[in-house]
């Protein structure tokens, strides 16, 4: 840690300054320039010093952090790339994983529908919702209890792992058959489910709050595996921007340099990173170019167009061509599918 | 809710639209222009023709909804505005009330202290935090249970109600004995948490998620009023912005535009949205004019600085000279403290 | 148009409002629901309303705007691609075009170099900066008129055509040997200089304000079409976001939406769209995957580095195995190069 | 500045690292930690490390910048407040300054008549656009030289000093009789016309960009302030956030902190910053109480409603009302109007 002290500090503010933090155990390095001194600030858990507000200690201008606030999930700790086993999936290192399936689970029927055609085309998991986070009190909140079970019978008849989302840690026990759990981006900061889901020994894909930064993702993938669960894919899905084309921005960028700073796996939501249908072959594409490790992808059969034979129906034919496109590309970058 | 048609939809596809949504109902309102045609859907809820997809049908080039998604909380529904009584303490209307105290609760010597020096300058509520939420999880999280206690003995020898955070459902019947139970802004959307203190007969401080629209503010306390609990108080704390400046950018423009929209209490957190001591008075004092009806601060022993009789340990004058200034401009403001 | 009317609008404002509508030539389609009256208004500029402050009206709760504001540059008005031919090379289409060079240009030696490096390694113009926008006013601002020679030298050596950023309309004469102009981020909004180059028989590459948002930037481009030139190259940069971990946040999932809105070619730039070269690559190849029609990256011997042929004199090889890759992928997203 | 090596920084890489900055004429000052090694660097130009691009050589993890990068507006610079004289008008110290007027200048009538009423009122100066940068190429522009003409009218017949926009450095010799000029927020990193204005000795308003941060706002006044102009007022007049319900988020929190910052007077435009007129009044109210200096804000008479006596006519009214609370508040705030 760093400190920069005022210009205008006082002789008699620096004294004491370094008599505090000494008095605390860390050794101090300092640097007089010609229009600052500089403190460095050596030993020990600096976490200490901002817990007692030292950036707001007479003569000092700022705090600078120099170490990743974060260790077990650091590339630094850790060099090697994690690779995640999941029922023979395998997340991370040179394999793309494709994980497909509806926003919510509705029906049996649904499920196994979509369940099957998503086996067909290629994709490795099955995503379903049966506990939904909805903006509005007045919106459809999932099957709950009962989506868990369609989920089930899907994997049964199809034998594809199992993706769902878990809001609150009173309902861990509905989720024990479950392959993955998925911590939405609402609850990227719920601290208390983070440590829940750390004490199990299952797998939890945890998506990027959508005003989350980098830091701070890492820090609440810190919070799992400082729990000793240490299989967590990090999932990019868009963060809240000025833009509104868009319902997200979706931050490619975070992809290659997610995998610099850590050793998880990371892989990408077109679906909800963009919020239009017309975007998610293009934004699939550039996130296996980005380095992606996988992919998270909402395929449905809308009712709304089932009930006429809609176009909307075609949507798993248009998931089958995504994934022709991907089986293309991959190799070329470095990737088993 | 209208639906704007693309200039290239077929009437196929109009005719296909238009029978789908008469048939769940609705009346249609067609209006034809120059370059588009637009469906003005009357009737019935429209949440429903989201949740089908409706903007993703052929022919469709947007989707515009026109009613406002909250209800109880909106001034539409209840003009007036609502005040709140807290053990003889009232919030809202024509009142301003002040909740001070420390962030996390240390000790008990520090929260009795804390208490009695807000008392004297005026404050009418304490804060303090047992459970904290934090970025990292190697920072202290609170004393939790102990420092519930510590709350209840503050409330003993002050008389003061006490304002503290609730990040689980499942502590819950540890605050019975709390006044106000506080949402943190991680938590606004935490929305299993919502309903639970939408069941209690409890006041609730719901801070602005820091990256929430004021549209999803106000659909989180909807969340809170929908399971009966109308003793709602919405506290502004800062919104993330690229500025980095400040921790937080305080958006005191949602201070008096909320106001027109909800009938429900404002207050606003100088402390947290801004990051900076030097800016609590200033932002404090906005906040006042803006029309806000409250004000959440931190006051604190900063114990780094109390081992020295340090600047800190003038915060507690700081803020008595914070409340001076208050009851001078609260009654040109319209405001009575 | 449509104005969206308050609940609480009395009969007298509603007919005081149409009549002024109608006063100024506009069609009212009316449409009375059970919360809200709408009025759609039909013919006519209704930039007309907006600069009347229509939405100032007593009993108007919102207004929104239903077509786009733009024309010549949508794809509404002009469906096919626009190709654009800068002796011989294409931008646009099928074609995947790839500009490179230095930042600024500093030498006669360093921009020859550069150029030959770039040529050889496969790109088919050259970029370089001789007036140079910067944040600070001590920074170096560019060898302006001499940087313009230089890049000439660079053109006969080479025979790339050469991109240039302009800053003032004072300086146009300058660039008549230019074979584009590049209005930079800061300036897509300056509208005298985009009135200035639509005046101009000459290819314009308009970056993305870092703040604008795709309706405005395509308004920009709109600012350039209206006074004649349609050899507009959009390019997306990056965006300014909460995130500080990159410079910017490119905004990938902008390419293909500005390829549906709007027939011009869209490029991407990596290197100030994450101001880091290790994620320049994977930057570059998203873009490309997403559908961009190429790309403009900064490729320098940096002089710091050149003085010990220290490792970013490799530069011009990294670059090059970028073009490999990129000649790679390329033929699968249907472009060629 | 201070450089963060990387962990894995080879010793060699260290060495030649060392052995450039020291060639360079800069000391450095190392400092060995646990898991990091620091280098300070100490004396002379850091930007050209910058330019350098010194962050990129290999082993350098991180580069901080200690030193605030503008001098002449900084406070530590020039530590009392710096108040401008216009014709008998004080801006800055305890004055408190009101600048009114419309949008743009429309025709005789109408810029008189308001100018008369915002005089009444007790406004100070007149603003008023006659260049009007726009969105959209469609939209009027302003009347220019004709607009600047019958700012003169408007200045005899009043007294009142003239505010009014330039765009283009090419424009100026038509602003020699205008008081004060003003930089919009779109020019903010124009940085041909921050150099212009510099040479001028004429008091410039200088508004924040809409996506600038404050470290930037200043490095452009320092832009102008590089040429030989001080006389720089600053003008918060919001920023782009993601909250979509007021045009711009108002930073109030901007104003004290660039008057800790810097000894520039900073004005708040309440109008601009919020888009809409029912949250003028308590905007204006809150930059006041934040430490304001002063205000501009859009006072008109709506042709749209002056047709017909509408409530809009009461706009001048409405003026007179706030700055009858702005002279109630303002002196128990240290100010004098």
């Amino acid at each position: 840690m760093i400190l920069v002290l005022r210009k205008d500090a006082t002789s008699e503010q620096i004294k004491k300054l370094k008599e505090k933090i000494t008095g605390l155990g860390f050794k101090i390095h300092e640097s007089t320039g010609e229009e600052r001194t500089i403190l460095g600030i050596i030993g020990g858990n600096v976490n200490i010093l901002q817990e007692l507000g030292i950036e707001t200690y007479p003569g000092v201008e700022k705090v600078i952090r120099v170490l990743k606030p974060y260790k077990l999930v650091s590339r630094d700790f850790h060099p090697e790339n994690t690779v995640i086993e999941i029922n023979g999936v395998r997340v991370g290192g040179n394999n793309f994983t494709v994980i497909a399936g509806p926003c919510s689970v509705e029906s049996e029927e649904q499920i196994i529908e979509v369940a099957k055609a998503v086996k067909k085309a290629g994709a490795h998991m099955l995503r379903g919702g049966a506990f939904k986070p909805r903006t509005s009190p007045y919106s459809f909140r999932g099957l709950e209890k009962e989506g868990i079970r369609l989920l089930l019978t899907a994997k049964k008849e199809t034998g594809l792992p199992i993706v769902t989302e878990l809001m609150d840690p009173r309902d861990i026990d509905l989720f024990e058959e479950m392959d993955v759990i998925q911590i939405g981006t609402r609850n990227m900061q719920n601290y208390r489910l983070l440590t829940e889901v750390g004490k199990l020994n299952k797998p939890v894909i945890l998506k990027r709050g959508y005003a989350a930064t980098i830091e701070e993702w890492l820090l609440a993938a810190e919070y799992i595996a400082s729990e000793g669960n240490n299989k967590i894919i990090l999932c990019e899905r868009g963060v809240r921007t000025f833009e509104t084309a868009t319902r997200n921005t979706m931050d490619i960028s975070a992809i290659p340099l997610v995998k610099e700073l850590s050793h998880l796996p990371v892989i990408a939501d077109p679906s909800h990173g963009t919020g239009r249908w017309d975007l998610v072959e293009p934004m699939a594409l550039a996130s296996l170019s980005a380095g992606a490790d996988g992919l998270i992808i909402e395929v449905h059969n809308n009712p709304f167009e089932a009930l006429s034979d809609g176009p909307q129906s075609l949507k798993p034919k248009k998931f089958g061509k995504l994934m022709e496109k991907i089986k293309q590309l991959a190799p070329l970058l470095g990737k088993e599918i």
